[in-house]
């Protein structure tokens, strides 16, 4: 694990920098209103981040009094460990502290945490709390975006709070997609599972065997101008090819289509973060539920493939595609004709049919941070390989991402396996 | 109905100023958040109020454009005949436009209005739809208060928007109530209603005769020592006071004792806008429900007065006391030893037994603004008085008030009759 | 008040078995089931009334032990000065006692009652109790057919209860209505309330003078005829003519029509105790809430009767129509060309402006009787007349039901006034 | 697949016999109604059952109109290729067609049905749908007994459906369990599923290879006295130990202890089909959700099996134990010094951590009956070995059951692993 003090303190920076960056063009009313009880306001993923590293490592290693008591209580999420916490469901009711007194919470604690990683002589618990500390701002900086998304969509202005002038891809996007191609795999023994010396979550351990039958999977994502035709031959109308469960959530919420597709003079359109736009056949598609996915396979004669064969498929791939970095915050168009796989990473999370549960042999972390994934493990379905909104720094080819399977406002898509 | 321009002008500047000034504490935070359906933020408030005069004097008199088409929609409130409207439980959804665009939409309505008031020769719909205008932005500087005050309790800090360094009143408050005395009213006609020439609501004509039994009336309202001996003796314990549904609510909501009331280490405090503090037992007791208000004089072997009553008892009174201009926003002490009645007008409403209903004979404004009383007319009943949140410019012994019985974010308090 | 102690007897004996030859069509499991938190079980109302001579006559009077300790739990309605009472949302859980251990409960308290009256030297309580208890159930027995209906009416089967092999006044049904007319009232003080020397319940009390503007009220109930025209215009899709709350309820709910009127091959048709049956143009239009005989009377040009006008209207009439006794349990067709006021009485309870309050110097039964009426009094509206599943012994011209704006389950019919 | 008509007549009357047999000591009342959405009534599970005969033997396979068109709709569960359903959650207000009826109904569909066997010359389609509707049954027999368990308990009355003179195993029950033993499984490749030549369903299926890291399972279930250790240690008071969904639910729905179980003067007792018992430390703990089964795993230092796991141990063993056959309805004691595994088989339901899905090459049933088990693999988690509830001719090794995580109305117990 990294012990330069100097790498550290400018991964710590740079971490924490792009947070507020991303921030840049809110508004400071865009940073308080929560628009959903899944969601949280900006201003409090700016405060949570920040105090993760205040409670957990200022607090419980180097021993300092609370920044402010009230915080502790405000922005602690769900460790029960570390004491109560604020309803999540009313964190939008918090108009203070205001968005500049979290932004100089965020100061101080930057401050006494560089002083401190500068002092040099960290512990390994240090080192390790600094590292989960960073990649959970990381997963906040994507969930950030994605309830901002939810947020700007709510409004019937649909404002878009990062437009751009020039769309990219523009013309690979309205391109209709080439055959979708598999490609097959032996059954046999595999290992997944971390086995590095990096950082890595708990969940992703401990690395182990798997048995697979052989499996095919498809090399490419599943495009909107496929999901229209499931669309136009019904997909929505009858319980055909649904979960239980799926076509339940399809009548009671009265879903026609993925989340944030609205139909204007009889063409979709999509709010995106940089504002409404057409449809087009090309891109992947996004914001669909483990519901949706799994009908859309069944309704192609398919099915999802496991988090096992989707982490055995990518074994080996450089680590590659359209991440937050790019500042786009959306997919980019299906290539035409790839060789082997593409955007198995960045562009679109990839539901799985797995289960999100413990490893064989899983250890959560230790302390309070042990209540970070392990309490999680029920009901919810694995996604894979990152999204648009995703750091290309967090991802890898193990991490596990898992949501409920009616949610649908992360960058989720649909890769197919047979 | 007043037509100098002049003097209409200046008390349009006057009115919309005020609402301007009231919210010079507020943070831009505190402007976006609604903090439940019945509640609105205060930048919908400020738009709102715009709206108004833009919607039922620029465009409707004045056949101006709208300032916004989306406004229109946003800014509505209910006016059904005034086009579609925003959720009103999701107006604290919407970020943007933000608040200093919602200054700049009050600017610009402002000017116009002005210009428009200058040039003088006004119809008397024109001078009419501005007297409604202005009213309605009293009612709604009232509101925004009460929104206010029941958005920043929900904040576990209890921020106080408008503090006070040194709380005026403070020795009477702490004094025990003198014995509530009462007067005597003959049975016989009279007359109630509006019969002026002025300003009033359609709500409160015409003016015409009722018969009443003999009464008395209270000579001051019910103050938190009395409230707090019903509280001590069960009140919120057993039903036996309690209308049937009043006692459900308290069930349901786990109601004991007012809204914003809650012990501390033994002793019952309360949230003000000027932040938490001791109850008093001399201070009039505020934001009690309908359900309350009734329970309490069930108990105290009285009953509420009817409006035709608390009307009655008022005519020909000063309209003198503790309203929104003092800037105190809290109810004074009770007077020790009045003469005669005391705080019949200002420092809380007071709830009557009286259903809301049309009056005898009752004609709705024309056109939209026939939405404004009329169809609210089931289900609530009528508060009269004012409160120290209500403007002294906008009350009147005919003035009538209405809220549904379980509601109690209001200054509303207890005069009891017998 | 009575004191034969025969006829008293001989009434007690005729109350009771009615409620028994009520059920004579009914199976068991038609005993059983609650179709909605407002409406009870048969088997219930069976063991409730029977519990009420139970527990205000033989336990509380005579002294007696409880029939069943349980019993005092399960059918003990609302009356918390006798006891804790059973969830009345779960009325319909309790397949046990069995009906026919609530005949035999029946029986009992029955023999036991006119055992006592036989023995004579009843105390001036004793026979208003009974007294109370005989309206009580006869009450029920309407609540009883009312509840029976909708239960029935929720089988997609449609069951009839009460099946009829030859409709009565089929003709008449069918014509057209005629014109309303009118009759026109000095304004004046008038008396109203129950001044007799028989039974009345305490809510009809005291008489007293109350002071009327001039009015008019329309000589016979609206038809289905006239609702139709209501419904063709655009009624139940467009604001216009709704109180707020009914809209919202419109919306909500998603009426478009009366209860149990729904649309067969473009033909309405509405669901009876004795079958689905077209809509007919010359019968009382039934079923309806408030909000819908509000809009109605809106839309008409016309307004709801207070329950004063009501009242004043019908003195010195005599108490004649359809009323439970007919076994025909639907109202009949309107007159053609009635003399004076038809139908005031039986058909359809008829729905007043009035909310339902306290007349002055209201007196509440003394003891746990005095929940009987009073704790209801807030937010529901007062009907007037009977209907066609009222006892002709039960009802008078002081009589005051009451119901909550968005209740129509029972036979509510409307009244025009002017 | 069985071809013997005789065998097959006779194993048809058995299954549909043992149906009614079950029903013997309901009155009728007891058939009606719906204790939650999620119970059913018996009159309804005797319904539905006949019509999975008549649906898809008879008219689908033999061409036979429907008995009724109504019962086509009102007793088809899920299977929408099979017609519309009526609202599962208002099974319970349907009071006709009668018991009787229902009688009626299922007579008639057993002679015809009875008569179509004997003819002979059965399709193998014919038979495997037999085998279907004879399994189905049975699982709605276990249904019929959980769901009149849950109708009996909401009456405060507590009525015990099947009363017991003497009850069985009393002495033993009171014992305290022995120390709870473990056995040693090797890690390895495993085939589960089913390979047999008899029926079983398509979840169990294709048999195949599956990889297991080297585990121990506890000879036996958890018991009562076990359980109480876990309450009493502040179990049900701090979510140290739960799944974040699971404390969720214990706060939500006030959870203290596993559904049925009750305290009164400080003993905990609970409700059995026999009637009220006190808890016995001896007996396997029933009645718990899958969040109490993993917290109380957690607590004791131990996990919930995989069904890989629990499958594999049973590999071999027969199925002997406490089934619905022993007319007992409730769990033996735990047997105190076993060899080798003990209740594996019957008495309570084993939760694995095993979320329900689809094995690999899952192929579900033709048709309709497609929709019997695969549009439920989301969200549910797998029990394994059967009750006190279950037939012991309906259970197999590989036999899945599964149900939601907050589930507890059926017999699920526990069995630890490591």
């Amino acid at each position: 694990m990294e012990r330069d003090t100097e790498s550290l303190r400018s991964r710590y920076v740079q971490v924490r920098t792009f947070s507020e960056q991303l921030c840049e063009p809110l508004e400071t009313e865009d940073y308080v209103v929560q628009s959903m009880p899944d969601a949280s306001p900006a201003k409090w993923h700016l405060a949570h981040t920040t105090w993760f590293f205040d409670q957990f490592i200022l607090q419980e290693l180097c021993g300092r009094e609370p920044y402010s008591e009230p915080f502790n209580f405000l922005f602690n999420s769900y460790y029960n460990a570390a004491g109560d916490q604020y309803t999540r469901a009313r964190r939008g009711m918090i108009t203070r502290p205001t968005v500049e007194q979290v932004y100089d919470y965020r100061n101080a604690i930057d401050d006494e945490l560089q002083n401190v990683i500068a002092k040099g002589d960290l512990s390994e618990e240090f080192v390790l709390r600094l590292e989960v500390g960073l990649n959970h701002e990381q997963q906040h900086q994507e969930l950030l975006l994605t309830d901002l998304k939810h947020l700007m969509w709510q409004n019937p202005l649909r404002p878009a709070p990062y437009p751009q002038e020039h769309e990219p891809f523009a013309a690979e996007r309205k391109q209709e997609p080439r055959e979708m191609r598999r490609h097959a795999f032996d059954g046999g023994v595999y290992e997944i599972g971390y086995g590095g010396d990096g950082f890595s979550y708990d969940n992703e351990s401990p690395r182990h065997e798997v048995l697979l039958q052989p499996f095919e999977l498809a090399r490419r994502p599943v495009t909107c101008g496929e999901y229209l035709q499931f669309i136009e031959d019904g997909g929505y109308e009858r319980p055909d090819h649904w979960l239980s469960d799926g076509w339940a959530t399809v009548q009671e919420q009265g879903w026609d289509g993925p989340l944030y597709w609205e139909k204007r003079d009889g063409q979709w359109h999509h709010y995106t973060l940089n504002g409404m736009r057409p449809v087009q056949p090309n891109e992947p598609v996004s914001h669909v539920s483990y519901y949706e996915a799994d009908a859309f396979a069944d309704w192609a004669g398919a099915r999802l493939p496991s988090e096992q064969e989707w982490e055995v498929a990518t074994q080996g791939q450089f680590i590659e595609g359209n991440f937050v970095e790019s500042g786009n915050f959306h997919p980019r168009a299906v290539e035409t004709d790839p060789e082997g796989f593409t955007q198995m990473f960045g562009d679109v999370w990839e539901w799985t049919r797995s289960s999100y549960g413990p490893y064989p042999g899983f250890e959560p972390f230790e302390g309070a941070l042990g209540e970070y994934n392990g309490k999680f493990m029920c009901g919810q379905y694995v996604l894979r390989g990152g999204s648009c909104a995703t750091s290309k720094t967090h991802i890898r080819e193990t991490y596990r991402n898992f949501f409920y399977p009616h949610s649908r406002w992360q960058f989720s898509g649909i890769r197919l396996a047979w």
